[in-house]
Order: C-alpha cells, then sequence, then structure tokens
C-alpha cells in the first residue's frame, strides 16, 4: 500500500518542531510544523513528572496520532533535540567521518507513549577551534546524491552559517560562521541600526553593493571596520536609510564568502567547487548571488534535505529497508 | 594671577559632558562630569523656546558660573555637539590634514547666556568607504608633541575604535573599527553571551588565547566565524564560562590589530611604528598587551589628551596665547 507510513521524521531544533510522514522510498505523505522547539516547549499539567515531560508532550502532539495509526513503525529526530540542552544527549561523532556512518551513532530514547525516538548525533570537528553541528548533517546528507564522487561544498546559510566539504562519501571538514545572528545583533543593538528605515522591500542593489566590499581593497580591513561604512555612506548621502539594512547584509555575507575563498585557498584548495545550497529559499538566492561575484558560479539549492537525510540516516541504521 | 581663566574647554560627547576651566598654558584649574551627553539632554521648562534649549540649559549648569566670574574668556567644545544631531553642525574638514589647520575649521555658536561656543569640526576621509570622527581629532591634537616628526599611529580604542596615522604634522589616515559595539551586541545579543559568567574578575590568560587567534591559522576564516569558538571551547569543556567573556574580548582586538597590520602592510608601511593610544586607562593596557602579540611593542599611552587637545586648538584659532 502506498500510503502506509514506513518512518515518522522529525527535525526539532531550538525554536521550532517540524514532523514528516514518511512512506515507502521516503515519500512525503504528511507533514506538521508546530513550535516546539527545545526552548520553547508545552507548559505540562502538574502531575507529569521528570523534567523531560514537556518533550513527551510536544512529541505525543507532533505524532502521536500517526503513531497508533501505524504500531511499531519507527520514529527518527535530528537536530537541538540531541543536545545538552534536548530530550537525551546524543554524543557528537567526530569529523573527518562517512557519511554512511551517521546512521550507526543513533541515540534511543523511550517515549511515554511507548515508541522509542532515535536522535541523530551531532558532529564535531575538533582542533584549536573546535567545530559543532546539530541537524546540519542531516541536512547533507539528504543533499547528497548516491555514489558521487570528487569534491562538494554545502552550504546552510543562517544564524550560523555552516559550510560542509565532502570528499567523495566523507564529511571532511566544515566551518561556521555567526553571519545571520551577527547581523540581527549589528542591525538591532548599534548604531548601524539607528538608521536604517525597515520594511522597505529587497533592495538588490544595495545587498550587492555590500556583498563587493570584501572582494577589493576596502575590504581589506576586515568586517569590525567596513560595517563602520553602513553609517558614514549614509551621512554622506551615498546611502539612503532604506537601502542600509541589505547593504550591511550584503557586507557580512560577502566578508563570509571571502573568508571562505581564503580558507579554501590555505588548504590548497584551488579548484572551484561544486556548491549546493540547502536553507530558506530566499535567503539561498541572495547567497547564490553572492557567491557569483566571488566566482563560484556553479550552485545549486537542494529542496527537502532535512526529510530526505532523516530517511537516508533511517536506510543506514536499518530502520527502513528500500523497495 | 596663576589661577585666572584663560579658556572653558567642554568634551561634549552622545552621553555625557565634561568641563575644564584651563588657566595660563592649559593648567587645568577646575573640572566637572555632567549627564548631559547630546542624546540625554536635561529636559527644560515649558517656557524655554526653540528645539535647542536643552543645549542652553546643559551649557549653563557646565559653566555658567564659570563664565560670569570671568567675563568674556573663551569657550570651545569638541565631540557630538558638532554634529547634525548636535547644537550646531560643524562642517567636517578634510584628511589629509595639516593638524595646525584644525582651529581654522571653528563653528561659532551664540548661547543664551551671552557667550559664544566655538565647536571644533570632525574629520572626514572621503572614499569608496567613508571614515568620519568627532572628538578624537581634538584628542589626537593633544597627545602629539609639537615639532614631532615621522610616522605617528594613534590608537583611540572604545566604542568605535579610531586608528589615525600622523606624519610629521598632518592627519594622513584613519580607520574605524567597531570592536567596543560589536563585543557588545555579541556578548548581549547573541547565543554567546549565554554561557557567559558575569562578574568575574579579568581574565588575562584568556584575553591573551583570544588575542592570539587571529594571529594564526585558526584566525583565517575571519571574525564571523572565529567567534563562534567563544561556545565550542565552552561546550568541549577547555573553555570556562566565567573566562568566555575576557575571550571574547581578546579574539576581536586581536582581529582588530591584525587587520590594522594587514592594512598597513597593503599600504607599504614596514617599519614598525610608534603607537600612542588614547582613552581609558584599562582598556589601553588590554590593547597594548594585545599589541604586543603582534610585535607592536613601542607603545605609550597619552594622559589628558582631550584638555590638551582643545587648549592647543584654542591656540591655533588665536583664542588664547601662550605665555
Amino acid at each position: 500500500m502506498a500510503s502506509a507510513t514506513a518512518l515518522i521524521a522529525l527535525d526539532w531544533g531550538t525554536s521550532s518542531l517540524r514532523a514528516y510522514r514518511l512512506g515507502a522510498n521516503g515519500a512525503v505523505l504528511d507533514k506538521r510544523a508546530l513550535p516546539w522547539g527545545i526552548m520553547n516547549l508545552p507548559v505540562v499539567e502538574a502531575s507529569a513528572t521528570g523534567a523531560k515531560a514537556g518533550f513527551d508532550q510536544a512529541f505525543e502532539e507532533a505524532c502521536g496520532d500517526w503513531l497508533r495509526d501505524a504500531p511499531g513503525v519507527p520514529v527518527m529526530a535530528a537536530g537541538m533535540v540531541g543536545s545538552a540542552q534536548g530530550w537525551r544527549e546524543a554524543a557528537y561523532l567526530d569529523v573527518p567521518l562517512r557519511v554512511a556512518d551517521i546512521g550507526a551513532g543513533l541515540t534511543a530514547v523511550p517515549t511515554r507513549n511507548g515508541a522509542v525516538l532515535h536522535i541523530v548525533p551531532g558532529l564535531i570537528e575538533r582542533g584549536e577551534l573546535p567545530n559543532v553541528m546539530r541537524g546540519e548533517e542531516t541536512q547533507v546528507a539528504g543533499a547528497l546524491e548516491d555514489g558521487a564522487a570528487g569534491e562538494l561544498l554545502i552550504g546552510l546559510p543562517g544564524t550560523h552559517s555552516k559550510w560542509v566539504r565532502i570528499d567523495g562519501e566523507r564529511f571532511s571538514h566544515f566551518d561556521t560562521f555567526m553571519t545571520g545572528e551577527a547581523y540581527a545583533a549589528l542591525s538591532g543593538h548599534t548604531i548601524l541600526g539607528r538608521t536604517m528605515e525597515r520594511g522597505a522591500p529587497f533592495d538588490a542593489a544595495a545587498f550587492e553593493r555590500g556583498a563587493r566590499v570584501a572582494l577589493g581593497h576596502a575590504g581589506i580591513n576586515g568586517v569590525l571596520s567596513t560595517i563602520f561604512s553602513t553609517r558614514t555612506l549614509g551621512l554622506t548621502g551615498a546611502l539612503d536609510g532604506a537601502a542600509q539594512a541589505d547593504y550591511l547584509s550584503g557586507l557580512l555575507i560577502g566578508h563570509e564568502i571571502a573568508a571562505l575563498r581564503t580558507g579554501r585557498a590555505a588548504a590548497g584548495l584551488i579548484a572551484t567547487p561544486r556548491i549546493v545550497l540547502i536553507g530558506d529559499g530566499r535567503l539561498c538566492e541572495r547567497y547564490k548571488d553572492a557567491l557569483a561575484l566571488y566566482g563560484y558560479t556553479n550552485v545549486a539549492i537542494a529542496a527537502q534535505a532535512t526529510e530526505r537525510g532523516l530517511w537516508r540516516i533511517a536506510l543506514q541504521a536499518g530502520l527502513v529497508r528500500a523497495d
């Protein structure tokens, strides 16, 4: 039966919870979005016991009915639900790592309604400045094609942008840039926000102007310096208030891409990589435009990476099987 | 008479107003600090007319009695009081500029109590990313020795750090780094602040650890990336919560100095400059320590730069004379 549930897959982050009912070969049969991120769990009645009762309540709301309709169906989750502040800590796996090995690291959590939730581990790359991810490893797995060879660079723009280098079938390296959160903090809590006129439509020219700064000589002083131009270009009449937010956005994203390029050169990676972007569609388009300025033109945008990744990892773990 | 007032000098910024009564040769006879920055003026009674009445009221509180005791004594001010949001806009002077030429650009404002306030102009360096300062030009003037030759690099660390290149008797170039304000926004309004334990005593080792990041290979990804290590070093148990604020401070200041050094190299400035720092004493000590890591060891800290600078500019303008 084509509509039989094969897997319940949860994307459970800090601020939201998405639930997918997947059928044969991972086809999406149903999906839901709930506000129950791990920092925003439902308040449970006083009789519920245990510090983790909010997780059980959210889990029940996300997929209790699906589980009753398909008893014994496997359930998986990826994201911050596996962090120290989550339902159960799912220990990090170390990068470098074969993509196929993620499924061997799942953490099982018994739930109040009798199911077992399998939580995907995050990844860590140790070193002088360690890097971590939770949830993105699953999206990356979902964006990969089977049997792909060579280098692939996967970008996950957002609050904390991740850039993941895949070599053949391995995670070989990743970086984090706090671009989205820095943008919010700078535009919301520094003098730069004071002259920004909010709510203007996206100004592509201002975004590109900002994104070009780190390309040229003017970017040499780095982002702590160039951001001040958001204000001084306003003072000198060269940048309208309505254009300043998109200029700053372009400026930060340009510095991110410039640093990525510098880091690649320092690592001896000369060839222009194939790039796949995962994330919010409009943000991915901005990154695609900025990447083109820096010579990165082989850029695709992945769809349904999270649910595909959860399916792929469930296959690895033997929780489901391919038809 | 040694205690006769020769000049009333005001350091009038965004959030505070400092008043100095200066005698012969600029000796400080008296000084006051008031909270009446230009964004925090006293509320005046309804009968006071004009949008600028708050400035007159603050001016009266700062030095009205000094003026009555010494009628006709010249009065000067430097800082944001000369901005578009200030009492009267004092047009920017363009850099490059002879230090001796600042005094020719004063803007005179008649005050309610019959005095004339002379406002020092800010400086602007035009270009692809313009730079501006208001107030720092006066501090720089106050830190210079008469007849100095060669290059001097003057750093004014703070909310918006300025680095000013003096060649002989000229302002030849300056940069701005929003280091202090970025630190406040990142530690107060991003995930980095969540694990910081506040109120710990200064941790010099954590500060130095952060300041070294931009020196080495780990800094290559730039500040948008390295700041995330404040969190990940905490996650891996390598950095206590009590050390994270000073680590982040060192990290940002290190990136600032690294960018300054890169910019100097790109401009063909190879020689290690003499450096003078102006500002809060403890912050200047932090910068001095970080500068040493980057090979800048010829560093002095200036005292009384503001009041000396106001006196020097008053001399240039002919408002006072040297004895």
